[in-house]
């Protein structure tokens, strides 16, 4: 994979092993903000890093609930700024009040984990693909298929990855950031782009963590297998089995744990 | 350390190991919604691991930018729901718009690190403790010492962990969350709380990666040296060193990596 130079950069550092100091060159990853305007309007900040900013604009767009397809934005394009994403919807009636009730997860009966799951039901996000099937050996070769392909990671040992797979494990796209979420809404928008939602047959695997956001946005995508190396949240893990979401955690080696519909990897009998 | 029944959650999982199926009872690290009020109105909503909410919700402030010491605050209590927590400040000038001005980190020059650094300039945070100084014997024995401390992680695998120690390597608080951000703004304020700020003679150590928001933290308490077991990104680089932070990735068994402030915690001809 080409690695966008402005993802790394260079840094002098000084290295202490065991008494010896050393002074060293080292690679490190860019973070720096990327401002998204709807129709002229700043809507966020997110922190990240520079590479595929088009992609990351369009998903957080569409795994926030602002749009539900590619076709209800006009255009798409990097500001004068290159910190800027400038986004025309075809609707002109958004408000930045819409995101704003997205972010407040409230509800008449409060702020709770449950109100939060239902403001993603009131976003329309439904179930995703219930016939989609996974192989085991799929999934246990996913975590090796990430790291030959992550590039910046190798270097600077700073960066999450989330790369789209389909059922026989092939990779589709991988994109690497400093905030997993972003890295996320990259490849949602590259399939956005790719003309490829909802994404009923793929694999969303993620390093880290896989809590509440991911899955929001796994769900916003499609997607119906989300997976990470690490542990789940109580909260994704909940969404999960209200919408339908396979939620596999621990992915390493020969081992993995199913938090949520496991009918779509293992026989019906273990769920 | 007490671990609060809140913080981790029982889940019903399927383990796949090598063809073998079995169910588990496994837990999970708990994350709900939390709403921060100021003087009556929401300002922001964090998902956060519940357990020490007041902490969080001071620290928040102080490391936002939306306070500038304890005293600002006149009143701090949970609300009605236990996932809100209200807090009334000194001022009753208090905008939403300061914040969003903190957010947006824009300047005439546009959106860039630059920018962004200027921002934290803006606030008032100044360069912390010049004096203080941390030994290499000490630097080594955090990241044992934390672990020995992390009760919640050792259980769910889910958790990130932010420590502030003295300079003789003695644990001061420790504190758990699904986000690090909250972690760090949990152990600031811890500190708020016992009237330790600023934190002139800690070292604050955090699991995972050090990005610009967490140094943005550590500066805003006031903290001299931050340490984290992974890599920092380039703007938490350059954030350190505009704003003479001391910062360490990389730290783990007997080697670190000094990106910024060396002089603290190595011959100054090594800076």
């Amino acid at each position: 994979m080409q690695t966008p130079a402005r993802s790394v950069a260079l840094s002098q550092v000084t290295e202490w092993e065991d008494g010896e100091v050393r002074a060293l060159d080292d690679m490190l990853a860019v973070e720096e903000p990327l401002e998204i305007r709807v129709n002229g309007a700043p809507i966020t900040v997110t922190m990240r890093t520079p590479g595929h900013d088009l992609e990351l604009a369009a998903g957080f767009l569409l795994t926030e609930g602002i749009v539900k397809s590619v076709e209800e934005i006009r255009d798409l394009r990097p500001g004068a700024n290159c910190n800027v994403v400038n986004v025309d919807l075809r609707a002109r009636s958004f408000e930045a009040a819409d995101l704003q009730r997205n972010f407040f997860a409230a509800s008449s009966c409060g702020i709770c984990g449950k109100a939060t799951i239902e403001s993603i039901r009131r976003r329309g996000l439904t179930p995703p693909n219930p016939n989609f099937r996974v192989r085991t050996d799929v999934l246990c070769g996913l975590p090796e298929a990430i790291r030959a392909e992550q590039a910046v990671f190798a270097s600077t040992g700073g960066l999450h990855a989330a790369a789209l797979f389909d059922a026989e494990g092939r990779l589709l796209a991988l994109r690497e950031d400093i905030g997993r979420h972003n890295a996320v809404d990259k490849v949602i928008g590259w399939a956005m782009h790719a003309a490829r939602l909802p994404l009923g047959e793929s694999i969303l695997m993620v390093s880290g963590r896989g809590g509440f956001e991911i899955a929001q946005k796994a769900l916003a995508g499609g997607v119906p297998v989300l997976a990470s190396v690490s542990a789940p949240s109580s909260l994704a893990v909940r969404l999960a089995q209200e919408l339908g979401l396979t939620l596999i955690g621990f992915l390493r080696g020969r081992r993995f744990v199913v938090y949520a519909g496991a009918s779509r990897c293992l026989p019906e009998e273990c769920e």
